[in-house]
């Protein structure tokens, strides 16, 4: 009965991926070792490694669910609302911490580096997707190239992964996403 | 002489603090052992330790020489010149990538937390002083308040450093800049 089978695995790749996400937001990427690991997804090394090559796969596969799951709310409400989500319970983010902790090796590892570029192909394009539908409809401001408010969103997101791996989230980040949602949208006059 | 001591403590602590921004940049705050710190310093254990305390000592100093530089820089020129210059040299930020490292401490240590607070007042003192002149000359947007675009300049300053320390910068991050800019300003037809 392979469909039993595969429920099984998919079961267990869950299971995992849900422990290692606690064991990264508690210890970091480099303190997340096999030990913490096993402890955290309740699962012996043997059948960690079984489901993901290394941590670095573990790794990826995390990132690779976030950028799906913000993919889904890029593409029908926008970047903007993503942020806003993570704002409304940014205790589910402090995993995101550990994607800083990486940085050093995004710039130092051309191979890991693409792979990781490759998980945020899928934001990136559900972004652009819904940027240019909203110019074709005119919700958009016209004088800015869409690659730039594409850049724009995507930098105010890496700035709030930021502020919510450390903890920083102030009373009026909401307040500043209203001004950032403003800042790409056609104002009312044009 | 203790003109001639003074000059030559100041000496010694500047010599430690560049080879210790090699070194945070080269190998993390972890990788950042005091086997690798005397290497980059070329100074022994004792030396560095006589002048600060400890690691955190060494990296707190650091943050402070940035924090007064650019605050520097944000009381005249604001806050979004100190990102074009990030922009325009931003090797000599890699360094930065220590503070993303640390983003678990800040969320999780609250004595090393304050101190970096600390460090940090000053430059958003200086950007927020800069903000309310502006305000009262009538450029800037006076729709939303000061507070909130002080937010939204330190949330975009947190993305670009999380961007140059994973070394993201991309092509249109200058015209991203832009559009940050024109987005706290007073419109020209107010």
């Amino acid at each position: 009965m392979p469909k039993v089978s595969d429920d099984h695995l998919a079961a267990r790749r869950s299971q995992i991926l849900d422990g290692a996400r606690g064991c990264f937001a508690e210890y970091g990427y480099d303190g997340a070792t096999v030990r913490r690991l096993e402890e955290t997804t309740g699962l012996s090394r043997g059948a960690i490694f079984h489901h993901f090559r290394d941590k670095d796969a573990l790794f990826l596969a995390l990132a690779k669910e976030d950028a799906e799951r913000m993919a889904d709310v890029a593409a029908n409400q926008g970047l903007v609302q993503v942020m806003r989500d993570m704002l409304a319970d940014p205790a589910q983010f402090n995993w995101l911490g550990t994607r800083l902790e990486i940085a050093r090796r995004l710039r130092t590892d051309p191979e890991f580096r693409a792979n990781w570029e490759e998980r945020s192909e899928e934001l990136n394009a559900a972004t652009l997707a819904r940027l240019e539908r909203r110019k074709a409809q005119g919700a958009l401001r016209d004088d800015v190239p869409t690659d730039v408010l594409l850049g724009y969103l995507e930098l105010v997101l890496d700035g709030l992964i930021a502020r919510i791996a450390s903890g920083h989230t102030s009373e009026n980040l909401a307040a500043v996403l209203d001004l950032v949602e403003a800042s790409v949208r056609r104002r009312a006059d044009q």
